[in-house]
């Protein structure tokens, strides 16, 4: 595999001038009761404060803005049920084009809602991947409009590599980066930005335990599908990618599991102590700190909170 | 009244200085979809994600470490059912001397935990004001402690004052600022602070309808005392203070008041859009914009969401 089909930090620059001004530059919190906790320094990259409330904002814009007006004028579309539908939704409108978005029938009010409040045309289909596809293929062949994938996509890699860019900006001296890993997209953008910055950090996956097809494919080295996905953690259930996973097998140190228990727990925390909105997928990696670590004490963490969109209604701990 | 007896720009300069690396900066959120609900541009000062969860850890912890030290080893004193005696506990511990905090024996316990964790005496009274006056003053007269008073004391007051200064040098051109008012101590320290940065800017309090004591004192040129507040807006239910109260008649343009329906709206609007966890004291400013308002189209307008503290197992919208 050669370094020039992968993804560069070339494309991860351009990213980050594609989409300066078009989504937040998102803070990084921290808090002494947390450090206090961990025994470790944390960083928060604060991706849940991002626009459509998900880093996949980012990804999203940097396709859309990436392609060349002829392209673009046919409009966007992907399938999804979560953040990536909304994140595109919104970036086809900031570019003035139609999105189209084919969606399961079960998908969640509150997605589909987001979605058509972008202006986003939404297709129906059956609740399955082989439907999804189908039908995609079928909205694509009717209208023009180029698939931007969710993950397996070096333009939306680039673009969620950005966070991991701004964070390292802000705090240049980490020594891990903790990150979520569903489709890989995040991880390995996350990856490739903080290896080019920081050659010695440690960048290290985390996944439910549920879903631990990222922690399996890594370990034996070939892409290894999630089959039937058992966790709360709805962003992650999906299979790593091609091109993410070629990133992740060069760049990224580990990838870890965590519990559904600890991702609550972790979820809870957050929203107590930094007071901030996290959704189950984007507590993940800080629930890989739950239990503490020998050997992470008194280093400096950074942690990818990826998203903060969940239905206020349906709080895991108020069932 | 002479100015030199009140809230000087000189005390918050000082202020700032004082609590510069112990309290956070906290971030100032933005959101598009925000924005368009309300025909304008809304800055969001987010006091919530401070120390403490409020932007009670400002003046706590100016007051604690401009003690001299004769005076300080002798601890500090406050009673308080709520932010204030987290934030004094907090500032306490981080300059090393004693907190004693007198609390009514109905405190929720989510409360006394968190001035616990902090390592600060709780000295338990019964649930009034006399009570709570006396047994403080005992515990006084016991210790030698000196009395930080949450509200009426111009050196917390200055130490609130800084979350506006900070909001003004990130956003220069605000044309309104809206601020809870509960004691005064906060909207005081706002109000000095812009009023100095931006001698055209408006200066708004923003009060629960139930609880409307600072918008009757405004009115009539008197304090009113609060008499059975009933609002969900448990941090904005003491009455004005004398200090807090001679800077508002002169600074400040304007006292509104909010349903606790529009508090709960607001709140809920906040965590879903901002994904942020905001105390229903803290909606109350966003609350005022709920409606609409011409007069206010197309403005930039500065919000102070002063806090972050709530019980996430009993939250208004799940009962």
């Amino acid at each position: 595999m050669s370094g020039n089909t992968g993804l560069t930090w070339r494309l991860i620059e351009e990213a980050r001038a594609r989409i300066d001004g078009k989504v937040h530059v998102t803070p990084v919190l921290t808090s002494a009761a947390l450090d206090a906790l961990a025994g470790a320094q944390l960083y928060f990259k604060c991706e849940n404060l991002q626009t459509c409330g998900a880093f996949k904002a980012r990804g999203a814009t940097n396709a859309v803005f990436a392609l060349p007006d002829s392209e673009a004028r046919r409009g966007v579309a992907t399938h999804s049920s979560g953040n990536h539908a909304a994140a595109l939704a919104h970036a086809a409108r900031l570019r003035g084009v139609r999105a189209h978005v084919v969606m399961p029938d079960n998908a969640a009010a509150a997605k589909s809602a987001a979605v058509r409040r972008y202006g986003a045309e939404i297709t129906w289909c059956a609740p399955t991947l082989a439907a999804r596809e189908s039908t995609l293929r079928e909205v694509i062949a009717a209208t023009g409009a180029k698939l931007v994938h969710p993950y397996d996509d070096l333009t939306v890699m680039a673009g969620q590599g950005t966070a991991a860019v701004e964070l390292l900006e802000e705090v240049a001296d980490l020594d891990l980066l903790l990150c979520p890993v569903g489709g890989g997209g995040l991880l390995s953008g996350t990856a490739v930005a903080a290896k080019t910055l920081r050659p010695g950090i440690r960048v290290v996956g985390v996944e439910p335990a549920g879903a631990d097809d990222a922690a399996r494919s890594f370990r034996t080295g070939h892409i290894i599908p999630s089959t039937d996905p058992q966790t709360i953690a709805d962003g992650l259930r999906s299979s790593l990618g091609e091109r993410p996973f070629a990133e992740i097998r060069r760049r990224v140190d580990d990838i870890v599991t965590v519990s559904d228990e600890a991702i609550v727990a972790a979820m809870r925390r957050l929203w107590e102590v930094l007071k901030i909105v996290v959704e189950p997928s984007g507590a993940v990696p800080y629930a890989a700190l739950l239990g503490g670590a020998a050997s992470l004490r008194g280093t400096r963490i950074g942690i990818v909170l990826s998203g903060g969109n969940v239905d206020l209604d349906r709080l895991p701990w108020s069932r």
